[in-house]
């Protein structure tokens, strides 16, 4: 098994940021010395995954502080940089309440660590002991504090002594599921493969599937749940084929403020992420692009959503 | 309106194949002047769609009259080329029992553009005065003798005075959406929007959807319609929600000689369309792929198969 490097680290005057664009060809960091540059690399997906921008968000918070500037400031800058993952916002939130900034941010990434390690345990008793899953976009360790959401359920059935194959989607338009969740997999010994995300309904008809996982960026009181664009064809796919549909989030995931998915914000991203095709050729601009980074998919369509407080029946 | 490049040209010696892999950037012939130069290019999916690889494969035997070589030997050369869509062999048996090749040639490629138009009058019934249809890969001009089979539909609509929006796929993962679809409904003045195979299940929740329009690249007797990986998703999706799937194909893409969809055979192709990704990245060669280039979709996920003879009910 190789080593899977940490998305976020804190070296006691900067942030370093796992470049998650340059994956899996490149391993590299980008070295946080501003709140503006970590900022910046938030919003251009140098890190992401709902809670590892939260943790990310709060070693911001805790740099401005080491560097005596303005708390307020800070997390004004880190509040909107993205507008859908709901993670960030409460991550700020507890930063602003803390008196030791260092400490609070050491403990949200520390604690979501163990949450993922809860939602693992709790998560792999939905797995039969020989078990193929299909996960979309990348809700592993490089999304989180470590260890993963989804990809955590997968590798606490490994510990439990399960036989685990994964079929990652590639996750258009950015192809987190084939750069981030297939390498991260890869590398931690697991047996996965890689499919286009049109390709998992066909999929879900040619062989057994035991489920579909997926993390999630923001969950409504109700259950509705926002997550990579793709998400919800996954879950429509999955219901029409009888396939459990699992969502793995930590408690910060939920917004308690919205009833339902529909008052969920979501982010339009810039249209070359769709027109820049393999091998150089782009989409003229005559031609229009929608863009949409998420979708929400309904309660009804999820079977169980996984917290480190064990499962929710949504409503 | 711009002029949209033909697909398939024969000048008198030779076959001019419209380098589709090249667009939307280069509009670009090759030359085929011989049979394998034209089986490669059909290999290698310079020409693609199902009616348009029948009629390539035609003026391939019409050429190698031409040049007075074996017809039995240009047809099995040619015949090898794809598996998965009918009208290759279709057209091949065609030119086998013909004593005037040129003419044959000429008459299959002229027969699908009237089809087309024959489809395009049956199926614009199915839509509204203003529509929203959802269409997959191309089935349009560039993949038959003209005018397209789900494209037919549209651009008849249009003559009939409708106002017809498209969403257009992209297709991975060869983005037979993005680059032609997209490109050929734009350079024809036609109001298209791209998106990602994995936005179009949100795309209709969000929005009402008139119709999703494919083409087929093989059609059983019950109806079973083998067309590009993604239909079936879409397919399931459009059930889902409530909205009508038409399949849109020429007489020619049914074989009589399989009862249902399970006899139909599925091309898997090179795992380096799923592997190389913009940016020039590349997925490594440990992690795994899986890649039909097909799938199938049920009869009774199909609302109607709209041929050159009317609307066939499925089953």
């Amino acid at each position: 098994m190789k080593m899977l490097p940490e998305a976020i680290k804190w070296n006691g005057v900067s942030i370093e940021i796992l470049d998650q664009r340059k994956l899996p060809d490149l391993v590299k960091y980008i070295n946080c010395t501003s709140v503006e540059i970590l900022a910046n690399a938030i919003e251009t997906l140098a890190v992401r995954g709902a809670p590892a921008i939260g943790i990310a968000a709060a070693w911001g918070v805790a740099l401005a502080s080491k560097q005596g500037i303005s708390i307020e400031s800070a997390i004004e800058r880190l509040r909107v940089t993205r507008p859908t993952a709901v993670n960030l916002f409460w991550a700020l939130d507890r930063m602003a309440q803390a008196s030791d900034y260092e400490l609070e941010a050491r403990r949200i990434q520390f604690e979501d660590y163990e949450n993922n390690r809860k939602i693992g345990a709790y998560g792999e008793k939905f797995l039969p002991k020989e078990s193929v899953v299909i996960t979309h976009c990348n809700a592993g360790a490089l999304a989180t504090g470590g260890w993963g959401t989804a990809l955590g359920i997968i590798r606490s059935a490994r510990e439990a002594g399960k036989d685990v194959k994964i079929f990652a989607c590639e996750t258009r338009p950015l192809f987190q599921g084939a750069r981030l969740t297939a390498w991260e997999l890869e590398q931690d010994g697991f047996d996965v493969t890689l499919i286009c995300d049109n390709m998992a309904a066909y999929l879900m008809r040619r062989r057994k599937i035991d489920a579909v996982i997926t993390g999630a960026d923001r969950i409504a009181v109700n259950g509705d749940t926002a997550n990579k664009i793709g998400t919800y064809s996954l879950a429509v796919n999955a219901d029409a084929h009888g396939i459990p549909f699992i969502v793995a989030a930590p408690r910060s995931t939920f917004d308690l403020s919205i009833p339902d998915g529909s008052a969920i914000p979501i982010e339009e991203r810039c249209e070359d992420e769709i027109r820049v095709l393999p091998g150089g050729q782009t989409v003229p601009p005559e031609i229009k692009v929608w863009n949409p980074a998420f979708d929400v998919t309904p309660f009804e369509l999820i079977s169980a959503i996984i917290t480190e407080d064990g499962e929710y029946e949504p409503n």
